[in-house]
């Protein structure tokens, strides 16, 4: 067993085949965005542009690395990887999401970056991150790195069918969360390990786990705002976007402890539901988050997203686990399944009442339903794909602990396995 | 008395209730801004506005979420609590203090919602996290409701009096500091537990929840010239607000870590001096941030503010609980009073001095009065209300821990009381 | 021994003496930059110039305060000193910054203020809080203020140098981050210390303080393109320094994963490489950040850097340590030094293929090469300087512990050494 999760070779081949792949790519087809710097007009306009949307770039990109990131260190043992294959996957995909969403928009057969690129980029990663919350503890860096080509190039694909249908999505509920959590699952339940249906010891937090996860859901709450507006066209139906995203979390956040409290053992407050179901009002509101839907209308849909977001790991978790053999580590389908669904529909009812121009109903449906299915396809495909027995994949034992992939520092006297490195500093084996 | 500090019902009710009524009285009163898109020369201008200041906004967002939450982190059992309960506090208040202030400033009826409401709803919260900290771990959930929507009421009262006045008081020393510390403190001078003059085991901290806590320190350190600048006029102005407040909280750090080494045993350096008066500096320049004390004037004001905060934890806050039993959680007395007063009498020097045309050293001393007097009545009024027998507040045994409000993990055998939930994780019983 | 390591008057004298003579020389000195304000017509485009600069400081701001602070909170038990001493640093730092880069730049005998001048006082601190990282846990909080002091005169001498010959450094590959690491290092093999040659039993992380330290790369990483183009001219050369840095740091982390991987046990990731090394491509591509190298140049650049950067801490440190008795605590070598020539070497090559109009490759060569030889003399007479017995220097054995410096609370029942302090606490005694 230790044989097959040795990654010494096909890791580092792996990471660097792909970086060098990347680098020739990017060689021949990617080039700075001078467009409008060359004529004499347009260039303060155009720097405007690249800097005033700079910060919102950097919210999206803290979302990404440290919101992510820091969200799935809520397991005991796993806060290694949490963090850092989330910087792998992430500076990884961002490369890869350049190249398969710029093929679709080449100008004289070159990808021209500027900052809705980057931003754009960032957006591509955010599917595989999704994805990697539903496997997390269960998956190598190796099947990561794998499930990021193929979802990236999928999410390019399937972003690229939704705006050909003409269907608004500003803030991606349906193209990046409901598709980045039905990828997951579909590879989650492809991945079903029996072993794991009563539980795992590392299955769960620690004190100061949850605490480094609050880092990850505040940065997240705090600057999704940035994330449902950055692409949004300039002027009203931006500032829209973040007065939408405003509100909606601000609702999402008392019915998200309401009902936890409600549900829970003496009305206790359950930290897994703070963590995650108080965002479920960013990711709902995303996609008519540029629709004129009101503060209010905003606020209500944030009233039902913690309400379904906090109900779905409650009750909708368990099930999932014994009924359909899906572990969803993170319980990605409360937080961006659910809640993304709930979005698609609240994008068919405002185009509908007319809230955005030049949006159909019909059009926002389409979306949605291709969205679900090439996710749940896709997904499906590459757990095959992963599943095959090469990959490095953890023995049940070993899930949710870091100690397989990583150099862990031995702490206390509760790991009977561990060595002496050349340093003279003890560790853990695996 | 596990009966009166059960949740389940008042709780979610509470907060589900506060909610709804929020949403209808959005849905009446309140819009987007639109005025300046309408109109074709000023839409330029005011999509830079909104642009210009979301920066600024989105750093008083951290520090309200992140810096404010972290703070308090500080204590060992009251995480949870601390990042959790600020994070509801805030996302109340932010629709409350929407309300609250947008009924002073109608316009056809209507509160219209730009970047500037959202960044001083930002701002009315933070008078009751300021409140929250000084009875912090020996309140309710449900108590810290109700003295959210109290507060920010009175807050707006006071603040648009203020205004009324013609005091100036940009970066707020003495609308949200000195408010909201002096109305916490009268707050906790009515909840006074004698039953915990002598301490409690958990009102102290373990070595990872002060470098929890100086994450909120840093957040709040770093961005506090946006705190101050925000609301200033554009220009010159704002631009000093920035300068001024950085130079004061540079200098603030010297002397803080001077009176701390002084102060303590052997010279060392106490964490709570550091986590907490390294910020009085940005407190202190408040009310005179965006006027024209030059750079060395604002390093005067953060030099003295540094040395009063130190020296009031060590020596004032032992006065406080044992003379007029005053027990003051986090010291909020020592960062937010005495700084805020500091930044109060500033004002009037330097309106005296002439640092800002049409400020008058009477009217700013008058807003500082009555700041002070009707903080310390509200607060005082406030802890009446909350003293009610009916709103779960804890049993002195159980204050500052999360697992009388909280589930929390079983970490090792130091605690007597668990059970097993319905996922079969041990969690700890209050 | 007790005697020597007490700061109780040092230190504060120190600060304070040093805090009163910064604020006279301010008053002297300093005054706001007002002159863009004074012209009518200057006044709109200068308001754009600080408040769209803006971000970008604040991004350098929490790379200094954050970033380089809990990057060093990764030593079990110095956390309070990492990111203690890191900020009393920085917040003096930047003001002597201020003075020591001033004085080249008279404007009528002032220093002018503005966003620029913000900028630069921060990123001389970096220098210092580099040098740090050399030496840390083996240096008072006294020694680092006097290094501070020295250094970044220094610095400014030699960044006004670098000027002066027209050498191009719009990231500081050179003049900041080898600077700081190759002054500290040379600072560290004076003061090597024999009895640390077979390591320190504190000389290592626990599990949480390498997910504290993660806090620190991930903000430094996202951070890195504002940090490298904050000061490049408006425009497209702004625009490719951000462009390009993020496409280095992104193949960085892909070449640091893998060597890391390659190079550990059973193919493990070693968290030491994870937080540093994934950095060494915004270093590496500092100097040549706003040529026009192309996206694929950059991340050539990162390539490599994340190679290099992860062999020196696997090969290089020990022998640095052994052979050279350099004892570098956070391999500032691996991440500053190797990747700063690197930069530099880049920056020549860039010059001659005429990557940036009006680079000489040879003044860049010139302006390297003056960098190495004054950042090496001038940390070497420092250490001298610092070696002096009267700064309160800790001994051996109280190296990488924070209990000599600060009240530390009483965890468990590991430490022999406590007392109980005026409120009752249970304290570390050193």
């Amino acid at each position: 067993m230790s044989f097959s999760t040795n990654m010494r070779f096909k890791f580092p081949i792996l990471a660097i085949v792909l970086q060098i792949v990347i680098i020739i790519l990017f060689g021949v087809f990617v080039k700075y965005d001078t467009h409008d710097h060359s004529g004499p007009h347009n260039s303060t306009h155009e720097d405007n542009t690249f800097l005033n949307l700079y910060p919102l770039f950097q919210d999206v990109h803290v979302m990404i690395f440290v919101g992510f990131g820091f969200l799935m260190t809520f397991l005991k043992r796993y806060g290694f990887s949490s963090v850092g294959i989330n910087l792998l996957i992430a500076a990884f995909g961002l490369q890869w999401g350049i190249l398969m969403q710029g093929l679709w928009h080449l100008h004289g057969g070159k990808i021209e970056i500027g900052i809705l690129k980057m931003i754009n980029a960032d957006f591509s990663t955010a599917t595989v991150l999704i994805s990697f919350g539903a496997v997390l503890g269960k998956t190598s860096p190796v099947q990561m790195l794998l499930m990021a080509i193929i979802e990236i190039t999928i999410f390019a694909c399937n972003e690229h069918l939704a705006g050909y249908l003409g269907a608004s999505d500003t803030g991606a509920s349906m193209t990046i969360h409901a598709f980045g959590a039905y990828f997951g699952l579909a590879a989650a339940a492809v991945l079903y390990r029996p072993g794991l249906k009563n539980g795992h010891e590392n299955e769960g937090s620690v004190y100061h786990s949850d605490l480094f996860a609050m880092i990850g859901t505040l940065f997240l709450w705090m600057f999704w705002p940035s994330f449902n507006s950055a692409i949004a066209d300039p002027g009203l139906n931006q500032e829209m976007a973040i007065v939408n995203t405003y509100f909606s979390l601000a609702a999402c956040v008392l019915t998200a402890f309401a009902i936890s409290s409600l549900v829970e053992h003496k009305g206790k407050l359950d930290m897994v539901h703070i963590q995650n179901a108080t965002l479920a009002g960013g990711v709902a509101v995303g996609t008519c988050a540029d629709m004129n839907i009101g503060p209010f209308g905003a606020m209500i849909i944030g009233f039902i997203a913690g309400i379904i977001s906090t109900l779905g790991f409650k009750f909708l978790t368990p099930i999932l686990a014994s009924r359909l053999r899906i572990q969803d580590t993170c319980g990605v389908h409360n937080l961006h399944g659910l809640p993304g669904i709930l979005g698609g529909i609240a994008g068919i009812v405002a185009a509908a009442l007319g809230a955005k121009e030049g949006c159909s109903p019909t059009m926002q449906g389409a979306a949605l339903a291709a969205t679900l299915g090439i996710s749940v396809v896709g997904g499906a495909l590459t757990g095959l794909f992963l599943k095959l027995p090469i990959w490095g994949q953890p023995p049940d034992q070993n899930c949710y602990d870091d100690s397989i992939y990583w150099e862990v520092p031995l702490e206390e006297a509760e790991h009977e396995n561990h060595y002496q490195d050349e340093h003279g500093k003890m560790k853990v084996d695996a």
